[in-house]
């Protein structure tokens, strides 16, 4: 049997040996479900960095580096944009890289890289993401990026979707997050928006004037794709 | 509107400001359902270390000290005992200042120590602790010990029933893992021993062949007292 395990936080991570995993970043809204929709419309590459001064120096690489900064939820200043799904367009990324640093999502990605693999999900690519993983033999391990290293629902409610799918193999032990995960999506399935509303990023997105990214973000099966770390980029598998 | 935040680690705790809070300290299997057996079959005190040499040292302090050392779920040799709860009856620990450490419960309590006031709770003082919480003015945070530092289901469950109390009073505001915890306690509230039967921890309890302790921490409000931490001890309420 193969472990299926979740990470509820990024703080967690170095409780596991991530070498022993192909690893899933998960951050729902938004890094993760704009990395997946910007992959799927043509983005040759979406660069992951931890600081915004490290997304500020790729300015001087040329024209064909997108600058993205989120922090708070909110673009910083003097950048292209942040992370809203709406800015990851065909018209505005097809053929570009886009270089992207954001509040939680990036955080947990620069935990992850010494995993087998890394690869990016989302509601947006769940099926191709959950047929992929199922192929593979080895363990995974879910990592939600939660909000400023703590815990949060929208991301654990994915990482139970994904459980969801997978257990139907059979070939897989959970630990008790995944478990508390499984269970917490079966409460939120009939009702994504509606559950995910009551979340405290749910409300700090809100106050911010997004809810409409938020609705984007919990679309199921919008995208195909599967981005992948590869060195430091984020390609299509 | 006060708070009421689940920490779901010890690993978490530094992302909170636990001076903010009253801290309840829950290890359902098996330190502080024992703790709060003990308190009310009349121990003194239980004084909780978090090293084994710690507590071995007491051994030349008098007979009044009991001495209790578990790690991975057993009793270190050459302790008097582990955390199980019938090692905590009145006949074995009254008038007795016990010293205990163990692999969990121990460390969140060390970890919690600054709060305006640490409890110790667990299903067999649930009512009480939940009504003396309910009278109190300020922000709680319920700090699952969890195993070796991650996530486990019996702690959350638990910190569920506590949150389901609590928010009757309508004067909590709940953070992501408040509601998830709420959310697993109504999946597991129908059948505990059941639902419980499939987290980890339970199974390595099982391999010890110590099953019936497990159910004997799963009885609701079989005793009213909560213990509190005292300087370095905890002593009856």
């Amino acid at each position: 049997m193969l472990a299926l395990h979740v990470c509820l936080s990024p703080a967690l991570i170095p409780l596991y040996k991530v070498e022993e995993y192909i690893v899933v970043v998960i951050d729902i809204f938004r890094a993760t479900s704009s990395i997946c929709y910007g992959i799927e419309n043509g983005a040759e590459a979406i660069i992951p960095v931890a600081e915004v001064a490290e997304c500020a120096a790729y300015r001087e690489k040329g024209a064909e580096f997108l600058l993205a900064a989120e922090r708070d939820g909110s673009v910083v200043e003097w950048f292209d944009f942040g992370n809203s799904p709406f800015s990851y367009t065909t018209e505005k990324v097809a053929g570009k890289t886009v270089v992207l640093t954001t509040t939680n999502g990036t955080h947990a990605l620069h935990l992850s890289r010494s995993a087998k693999k890394v690869v990016i999900g989302s509601f947006l690519n769940l099926t191709s993401l959950c047929d992929w993983l199922g192929k593979q033999h080895d363990n995974i391990l879910l990592v939600c990026a939660g909000w400023k290293n703590n815990f949060n629902l929208e991301d654990t409610v994915f990482a139970g979707a994904v459980v969801n799918r997978l257990r139907l193999l059979n070939k897989y032990v959970l630990d008790d997050a995944a478990t508390a995960a499984l269970d917490i999506y079966n409460m939120a399935r009939n009702d994504l928006a509606g559950y995910l509303g009551k979340t405290a990023h749910s409300e700090r997105l809100k106050k911010l004037g997004i809810e409409k990214d938020i609705a984007f973000c919990l679309n199921v099966d919008l995208t195909t794709s599967i981005p992948v770390l590869i060195g430091d980029r984020l390609v299509k598998l």
